[in-house]
């Protein structure tokens, strides 16, 4: 029986990264890069202003300020994506606008702000002023944002691994990148199993149940970037079991649930170590404890082999869940090209305590919440809700370690599930 | 001129949830529920097995021990799924599989762990015992998962407002849920304005920059789960402008980026203004202190009027990113019907000092990790790999009030933007 440690090394020994794929920029999103990304340009492309005022010459400013404004002739505009076509000569200033190339002769820009512009125009300054009053004094570059100052040609702009987001698609696109390379996502064969299982949206005979594992392992595959593809329900026997698992290995990696503990009919590390190897049966988590780890080989096309790894989940729900989310949830990643696949996590309070020491960890799906920035977490919703609500309402994951209790108040580790989307409200 | 509160306050007054759409449960992964969500069953629907092991009768185990066992005949064995056709009379007892029906007769379950099955089969057990040694007494009910004990016919499984993710998923599959309701996803329309902006993918003329603003814009809509339609450009003048935001009427929202500054060219305000009301415009928080917020009514088709709020938000990428991290991002967590807009935090210790007294808050893209158990917090990456990178690499954002300083050491609280994916490794 492995320790929980053991069990994600072992697995994280035995998968890695698909291979990488090219893909417009918009496609991307939730997708790691498979290299390391450089600019191809230097931006901004020339000196630009800053802020919308004047571009003019440092000296005339000499001294300015409100009791004593610089006056100075206003001799054009330019606006954002035009050329320049005046340039500046001492005593005079151009109107420019944010973005604007810097025109040839000034070396600074002072903000409407700091001049006679009014303050409280809605849109163009319908007045057209021949001069302007400048109230400050600026030295050379002043409100110039060089060239080459966001970016230089060559950087380092996003590097191999990172995950593709709102602020990679910006700074990707701003170099004017529309297609990349990612890592593609794994896609995951999905088997339930099982005589008891029927599938949701029928009528349930006596003594059956309906399959929700099915439908848990799908979602989550999808929240944690992974393809699902559901191959529906073998029955509790050999031939039913090896025909879908066979299925199955067409995908990078199979999902099975049920039939991995100690019953008469729990078929599937048989069936996984007769098609390949079992290379661990059993970890010390509960709920969940039933849960095994293998590798079949299959031919990869071209000749060689590859290897399809196989995760045999509980089936118990619940179980089927924390083996997802504890031991799936690592895979999945490193299969995308993540760099990490740590779980991220805060500390929290305990609103209740935990008494009994245990042989092995414990995974609770407990409650988080943030009440003016400090983290509680409440760990036996069950009892007041009911189970199945519990489960639904959770929003993190708290496991407690082999032989450890936690006492009312207490600080502890808690593993939110998503930042996005978490609702941390009491 | 808004503080940042303020302004969401603003803007949340002035949004609501769209309306609800019945889906396939797999559908709805990201999606609110519209309605609370009870049980139509009782889960499990009769007294089943928690382990694979013995049912049997507790007043046969009196004293039993691993001395003095009790020895039972074997006369049958229930399988999950199967409704069992055997009762258990005195002295006997029935093998029992994980989830299966409880047998007449039979008032509690002995785990094949507390009799002499053998431990290490794989499989089923091929000897095919006649008789069972017990080496544990057990209570009446031990190991039996009582009818309805996981969930009561007509419970509250799901509130309202709730994220559909795995774990909803698997407790609604359960409960035999194929399609439900949920708030529908918003349309936001997004418009790039400013000459100076080319569709990345084409050269670079001389003033232009690319358009880096509608494929974040559309990545951020995505990441919170709306649904972007990119209208492309609009250029500096009103006809130009008016026509696009026309268009973007059908939508939900418009998003506009650029243009809303004090320039000559900045006309987004006023078209707005002229097709609606610009409710407010300029918020106390840099970068991206441009940005105004505003109302067009439109025909809904049914003879009566909506409001599309339309966010003007600021033309530089960053100051359009933090637009939208910070004044976008609870519009749309509204709109998708979620409970709670606030940003969930952590408590990290700063590796930089802030040290301006600025007049308005700071925005800052910053760096996260998490070293055993500790966040540490990089305000300043930029300085070392230049800004855009130092945004591409964010995995956090800081939001530093006005007038605040922050001594290096000292402890802020950091908005993380994405647990399931943010890489916190140093």
């Amino acid at each position: 029986m492995k320790s929980y440690d053991d069990a994600v090394k072992t697995i994280l020994e035995h998968v890695g990264p698909m291979e990488a794929e090219e893909k417009l920029l918009l496609k991307c999103i939730g997708q790691a890069t498979s290299e390391d990304i450089h600019a191809g340009i230097d931006l901004p492309a020339a000196d630009i202003s800053g802020p919308d005022g004047y571009a003019l010459r440092s000296a005339d400013l000499k001294g300015a300020d409100r009791d004593n404004p610089a006056v100075l002739r206003v001799i054009g505009t330019v606006r954002a994506g035009h050329v320049p076509r005046t340039s500046v000569r001492a005593g005079c200033a151009v109107r420019i606008m944010t973005g604007s190339v810097i025109p040839k002769g000034a070396d600074c820009v002072v903000r409407f702000e700091d001049t006679d512009e009014p303050g409280d125009k809605n849109g163009p300054n319908r007045a057209n002023p021949k001069e302007v009053r400048v109230y400050v004094a600026a030295a050379a570059g002043a409100n110039i944002r060089p060239a080459g100052g966001t970016v230089r040609k060559g950087a380092l702009v996003v590097p191999k691994g990172t995950v593709i987001g709102p602020m990679q698609v910006s700074a990707l696109a701003s170099i004017g990148k529309t297609q990349i390379r990612v890592i593609r996502r794994p896609v995951i064969a999905v088997i339930a199993t099982g005589d008891e299982l029927v599938n949701p949206g029928r009528p349930l005979p006596p003594a059956k149940v309906y399959n929700c594992n099915s439908a848990a392992i799908a979602a989550l595959v999808v929240h944690y970037g992974g393809e699902p593809v559901v191959l529906g329900v073998a029955r509790d026997n050999e031939s039913s079991l090896s025909a879908k698992i066979q299925k199955g290995l067409t995908a990078d990696a199979i999902i099975t649930s049920g039939g991995v503990s100690k019953g008469d009919y729990d078929l599937v590390r048989l069936v996984v170590g007769e098609m390949g190897q079992v290379i661990f049966s059993r970890v010390k988590m509960a709920p969940g404890a039933a849960v095994a780890f293998g590798l079949i080989e299959t031919s990869r096309g071209d000749g060689g082999n590859r290897s399809v790894p196989v995760f045999a989940l509980s089936g118990p729900p619940t179980g089927c869940l924390v083996n997802l989310e504890t031991l799936v949830r690592p895979a999945l990643l490193k299969m995308r090209g993540l760099v990490s696949t740590e779980h991220p996590s805060v500390d929290a309070v305990s609103l209740n305590e935990f008494s009994r020491k245990l042989s092995m960890s414990v995974a609770k799906w407990t409650h988080l919440t943030q009440v003016e920035g400090e983290y509680l977490v409440t760990l036996n919703r069950a009892e007041k809700d009911g189970m199945l609500s519990s489960m639904a309402t959770a929003n993190s994951l708290t496991i407690i370690p082999e032989g450890s209790t936690i006492k009312e108040g207490e600080r502890i580790a808690v593993l939110p599930l998503d930042w996005r989307s978490n609702q941390l409200h009491p």
